[in-house]
């Protein structure tokens, strides 16, 4: 690539995140990076998109540095589909999306903004990754990730993604120096255990807190689940086209006429 | 199947709307009904969860007949979750998502509230349904399509689905006696082409309307939108296994070392 690329960053979890915040540092020192990020958090908002209100978006100066940077009201899908249309002026090379706060890993992945985002770029036909630390904690350190970040972006933009292919990177939560490297994995079949948190508001109406466990049934060694709970940095393709090719067959045996 | 099956009902158009009293009634016939589903709607929610806020939920009666009804102020997802771990006794037989105001079909399945509730009772390991109509219209003709939802039903009801599996229907819009048959198809590749629609408010800031045109440019036979533009009823079968499986083996050959 002669040119600087152009990296488009965003996330979930709002424009003043440090996980977006380390993100955009890291991209400084690959190419020209332009900030489309949700003017607040957006975690757990899946691949929602805004029809039935508007869209406001503002120039934004966070930090120092070139960056270009812009918040929206919008959802993470949305942030990239104005990005494109609206605040380019020629389509970004990759899209980064994240670095989330807290497992974007398994099923997670279906209920994940940051990834919805990266899919979004992906639909675009864009090289897109999606990447998260396995802690939830807002002053989580992020800075010891700068070099797989590096490495995995420039990997992406040097070798490319297929068409319908993004990629899903989670970090464990370890100091530095305990990473193990750096595992390609599938989904692993896990899935949340709800339990509501049923509560009672001053004048006497129930409300429910949905809470949960993550239980996860997966015994393969080639899952994300086993890559982070062994010290990898877990990456997943993921694909957005959900036909269950597998079922094709015998669901064309099914008599659909009584 | 002896005694008769517990079906839940949900959708993203909200109770109240036309699609869903029409499944509330197809599914009177075939079983006990339960139906938990948003009280206002919740188009291109995706898989949103709601993590940051409380959820209502109020018994309802909307219409007359054996079925208890249940809205929430959650997602499609919400309402599935809920449902399953806080209203019913038992494990649902069957989840029914929709009549859906408007297609999910291609691409759209990553947008649909409709189906990110077929897919939640999918991960909670229930056979489930999500069904669409390809007219926006609140004032939609659903009663010409209860037979099939019959039909489905009942088909998913006794083969029952494989693990991580369920359906994505799709009914053109068209007459009765003008649908050519039930096709079980793939997920056509195709994407929307996004316009924003700038505007300014009274105070002079700009905001933006999300609009855009639908492209399809897969020309396979054998996809759902194939199916749709010549008058089948489309049946695909999604999965959320997300993981882009043909690729792994090739991104095991990148060296992430540097």
């Amino acid at each position: 690539m002669d040119k600087k690329p152009l990296i488009l960053v965003t996330n979930d979890d709002g424009i003043t995140a440090p996980g977006i915040r380390t993100l955009i540092k890291v991209m400084n020192s690959i190419g020209d990076v332009v900030v489309v990020a949700p003017d607040n958090p957006q975690s757990g908002m899946g691949h929602a998109i805004t029809l039935d209100s508007t869209i406001q978006c503002k120039r934004e100066h966070i930090d120092d540095g070139p960056q270009q940077e812009y918040s929206t009201s919008g959802t993470p899908a949305d942030c990239v589909k104005l990005a494109i249309h609206e605040i380019l002026d020629r389509t970004p090379d990759i899209c980064v999306s994240g670095i989330n706060h807290g497992s974007n890993s398994s099923i997670n992945v279906i209920y994940s903004g940051t990834m919805s985002a990266a899919i979004e770029a992906g639909i675009e036909g864009i090289p897109a990754i999606g990447l998260s630390l396995t802690d939830y904690s807002w002053d989580a350190n992020f800075d010891h990730l700068e070099d797989f970040v590096r490495i995995i972006t420039n990997k992406v933009l040097h070798n490319g993604l297929p068409e319908g292919v993004v990629l899903n990177v989670n970090f464990p939560k370890l100091k530095e120096g305990e990473f193990k490297g750096i595992k390609v994995c599938r989904q692993a079949k896990a899935n949340w255990i709800e339990e509501f948190d049923k509560r009672q508001n001053p004048q006497g109406k129930d409300y429910y807190w949905l809470t949960g466990k993550f239980a996860n049934l997966d015994k393969g060694e080639d899952t994300d689940e086993w890559a982070l709970g062994h010290n990898f940095i877990s990456v997943v393709p993921v694909q957005f086209d959900l036909t269950a090719h597998h079922f094709i067959q015998q669901l064309n045996t099914w008599d659909f006429n009584g």
